[in-house]
Formats: C-alpha cells, structure tokens, sequence
C-alpha cells in the first residue's frame, strides 16, 4: 500500500507487515487506519485541481482494497486445477483460510478425496469443503473470519454461472465485509464450444429428477416458447449431492443419499415423457440436440444428434448438459456437422 | 507420450525430442507414427477383454493428442494478462507461435503497444497481431503452420463468448489441423456479477451505431419480447477497430477509421430515440437497468439505475454493456440495491 502525499511518498509494505505477523493485529485498528488513509486522501485530492472525481473514487478504493480484508469469490472453471486463473491463484496464495464449496456442481477434481489434496498441493495449504449444510447455515462464521483476515471462497465453474452465490454476497455486504469476484468459465458459456452462438440462446430450463409423485414440468412452455422463436434452450440438469434421505427426515436423524448426477439418457426420456403428456409438439424424438459430457475437462464429450440418437449414446461420468437446438445459420450448421454422432 | 504395451512402458519423450530438434521433422513423419501408434493401441486393446469400447476411445484420442500439432484457441478472460488460466498458460508455453486476435472485443492488455509487451513478457515469447484482415483473409496460412507445429490463438474473453471463432474452427477441421479450446469467463457469463440470475436471460442483442443513414432496429423486438417474458436482455454494444472509412473504400486505398467503442450513454440514447419511433412502450426512461465497464478489470464499474439515471453517469473507459432489468427476485433485488447511483 502507498500513498502518494504531495511530493513524499509513504510507503507502508502489506508484505513486511504480513511476515511481521503485525498485520494479524490490524484487523482491530482497520476501522481507524482507513479513516487515516482516506483523509489524507482527500486532503490530497483537494490539494490538486488536476484530478478528475473518477481518478479520486479510482484512488479511494484502490486504497481501501489495498487495506482491508476481502472474501474473494473465486471461478475455478471446469476441468480441473489448472483451470483456476493467474489471478485467482494469486488471491488463493494471499489468504489465510480457503474454503470450497461443494455442493452445487462437482466435477473430477471436486468429488474424490484425491481431487481436493491435488488442489491443496497446488495452492500450498489446506481446503475446508463446504457443502450445502455449511453454506446455508455456518456462512457468517467464514464471513466473520473474512473481517480479520483474507477468506477464499472457491466455486466450479464461475462464482455467477449456473448456480450463483449472490446469498453469501449479499450477507458479505450486510457484515460490511468486502467482497472480490474473480471470474472464470462456467457451463452457461462453454456450451458455446459446439459452434451454436450463445446470443441465440433462450431462457436457460433447469430438468429436475422425476420421482414417483413429483414430476414438475413446467420447462415445458420455456422449451416451447423458445423453440418458437428459434431460439436454442440449454438444459441444466438435475445434481443430487448430500440431499437427506426421505426415512431419515421421518426418523428425525440426518442420513444421506449417494450423490447422483442426472443423464442425458433420462434427461431426454423426462423431455419426451413431458411431451407426450402436453402433446403439444414443442419438440419430438427427432428434434436435433447437442449433449455434451465433462466440459473443459481432458475427455470431454460432445455429439449431436436428434433426441432418439443422444439417448442411446454413453455418455460416461457425469457432468452431462443438454442444448436443444433452435433455428441454425449455415456456420452453425458446419460445426455442429463436426459433432454429429 | 508413452504407449502401454501389455507389460512393457514405452516412452516416447516428446520433451526431448523437441530440445533435440527432432520433432520439427516429426510434421512430415507425423501420419506414419500416429498409424503405428494406433496400431499398437489396437493390439493392446483387443488383447485385453477389460477395455471397454470407451476406455479404448478415450486412449486413442489422448494418443492422437500427444503426437499430433494443434491449433489452441485459448480465452484470456475479461481482465488483464494474469487472467489466463494455468491450462491455457501451459498451452501458450508449449506453442512455437502465438496470434492474438484484436478486431472484435479488446481490453486494456490488448489496447496498447505495452499491453502486448506485458504478454509478450509472461509468455517469453514473441506475439503477432491478428486484425480482422488477417484474421479473415490469412487464416489458412495460420492453420497450415498448426500442421506443422504447435499454434496458438489468444481471444480476449472465451472462445465462443460474445464473439465466437466458429469459422476459424470450421476451416481448421476442413485442413484436418487439431483443435483445442481452453475455456475462460465471457462478458456473457460475468454480468452475473449484478445478481441478475444468468437462466433469467433471454435472448442477447448487439446494438450497433447509427449512422445517418443506416439506423437498424431489429433489436426492438427482442427487448420487448423478453421484457413481455420477465426476462433480462443482455445489450452488447458496438465496437468499430480497423473499419474502413466510407472515403477510403471511394477512393479505392484503405485507410481506417480510429478506433471507436459504444458508451451506455450513447446506447440508451439509441435505444429510447427508437421506442419514440416505435411507440410500442417496450421500454423507457425509467426502465431499470445495470451498466457495466471495463468487467473483470481492477477498476470494473457496475451501476444500476433507470435509463435516465445510468445516461448521465460517466462509466469511463471501455468496454461497456448493459443490462435491462426484467421481472426480478428479491434476492436479485437485494443484490443490485448495492449497485445503485
């Protein structure tokens, strides 16, 4: 951190202060160092008609960031370790505690026990897993930590791609904690890869598993609606992790199903299911989709074809998403040739 | 690369072969050595009854990859040099030679002289500009170098984001060169950082700039369609580099325009002069929307605000877009409460 007084430079290392352990004890006197700092700001800004308001707030919060402790959210992408940014390894190496959230989309470096220690091995330090439980009830605990020192918190994907975190921003915010987004890849953008254009995408449907007594449908009028106007739908399909088993809420007890990732196979069958309930031809068993299996990932997989073909296609471990396919142009047309099962 | 054969591992270390200079000559042998070495896979697999047909697959392709050139289109991300990902870093650091495209979405690192020597610096090594001339008129000789040895392709953003690279692909495929794409955030996935939830999207328009003749407006119907729908409308404005100016095309010479990158101010003021032509109440001043700049940078800049609050703030620097806000959840509420003027 510096700041730049008239012609003397101050100099006060973040770095030193950090080895020094010093800074472990600025959390307390934060409050009154960044009053300091940003009075002698102002006195800075109003001393010279040279700055803009913009290069003023600019230096504001250059300074403020520079100074305070920050929940950094962080986009892992889609394959694997590597998939983290320079950026976000950066941030991962500056904080004292980092937590990863698991719950929402896994993927093979998520879901093994071996996925986590090669993240730990990269990032220098340990990983505490938050699943679900944890978000949803312990997060101002983490958001607590996250006022006396840097917290990570690391998502699959993007921090606001198929599943968002805007809850745990919102609670950051009311905490008065600062928050930093660093973004990376997420499903919604790397279906773009099958050459259908995202700007031709409508409304994005989420498939739930079917049980016997809840079959919920209303993707349907969505599908519908946007295959009307041409448009391609991405079908985000259902993740069952650590969801409490219907006996074990009777009993009182918490006890677990073993995590499930919906198909496409059973994705297509709950679609046409659906269709032949509502028979109103949004889409058929010939309707041209692409599936695509462990995107961003070594083996990842994509093929298109109609919704008879894709259902009889292996599509391997999970996970799998599903775009049903609008009106094409020519160029899309061509690449998805390339795909064509 | 290495080859299990039943019990022997034969290695073939590509590494050394490259330090030893043989590899360079590997282009021409290239396709004998892949048939032997799919033969030799081949043999394994049908001796062993344990592979499954996709277990065999996936060897193949993995042994494909190791021998043969590739072209790499790679996704900077939004921000600056240290959004790469440490995949797409490995790549860039395997490669002989490296485009980066300038013509459709550039960023600070891209803008500038020293943005490409920051890049040039992380990456040891030199980096050709590909403009959209050279982009579309001299992408084969791009793509006959990727048979030869190892090319990348840098995109600000993601591959198949806002500007997808689908016709360098389609090419790419016709030469048989291999294509590999590293995935990184797009604008279309960061503007989730609003809390306006990415499914609730319909479909994105691209705004261009009017010109005193020219004043397309096929946008009206999207936005009313979506906004008809609840859902949010993703507005990406127009960016003009290395367009040839009206008088230069007369005269027969090219000579180009500079540079020019749409403001929100400018694009609302577009936007409501076409719902006065229109009438059709689509939208108006005291529509809600979100405003971004400059996403994923340091000094990245959302606000919320009716059309004519966000018409008057100076958002700065490029790039922008924007958001117009369709029916909204409390939490999507609760989220752009913090983003408003």
């Amino acid at each position: 951190m510096f700041l730049i007084f008239q012609d003397v430079l101050f100099e006060i290392h973040l770095d030193f202060l950090n080895q020094s352990g010093i800074k472990k004890d600025l959390g307390s006197v934060n409050n009154k160092l960044k009053l300091f700092g940003l009075k002698v700001l102002h006195s800075i800004s109003s001393s010279s008609s040279a700055n803009t308001l913009q290069q003023k707030k600019t230096r504001e919060t250059r300074f403020i960031r520079e100074i305070e402790e920050m929940l950094y959210i962080i986009g892992l992408g889609l394959g694997d370790e590597r998939d983290i940014t320079l950026r976000g390894l950066e941030a991962v190496k500056k904080c004292q505690k980092l937590y990863i959230e698991s719950y929402t989309s896994l993927l093979s470096f998520g879901i093994s026990k071996d996925g986590i220690s090669t993240l730990e091995k990269l990032y220098g330090k340990p990983l505490t897993v938050a699943d679900r439980e944890m978000v949803e009830e312990k997060a101002d605990d983490m958001l607590l930590e996250a006022r006396e020192f840097d917290v990570a918190f690391l998502v699959v994907g993007d921090p606001f791609g198929a599943t968002t975190h805007s809850d745990l921003v919102v609670r950051a915010k009311k905490l008065e904690v600062e928050v930093k987004v660093i973004y990376n890849a997420s499903v919604m953008n790397a279906v773009g890869v099958c050459g259908l254009q995202l700007y031709r995408y409508g409304e994005t449907v989420s498939l739930p598993f079917f049980t016997e007594t809840w079959r919920p449908d209303s993707f349907y009028e969505k599908i519908q609606r946007n295959r009307g106007l041409g448009l391609h739908t991405l079908c985000l399909l259902d993740i069952r992790v650590k969801e409490p088993s219907l006996e074990s809420l009777c009993r009182g007890k918490k006890q677990y199903e073993p995590p499930s990732f919906m198909t496409i196979g059973v994705a297509i069958d709950q679609l046409l299911e659906v269709e032949q309930l509502r028979g109103e031809s949004a889409y058929n068993e010939d309707t041209l989709c692409v599936g695509f299996a462990r995107l961003g990932s070594e083996n990842q997989m994509v093929v298109a074809g109609s919704m008879k073909q894709l259902r009889t296609v292996d599509f391997g471990q999970p996970l799998h998403c599903l775009t049903i396919v609008g009106k094409t142009h020519p160029v899309e047309e061509e690449m998805l040739d390339f795909y064509r099962n």
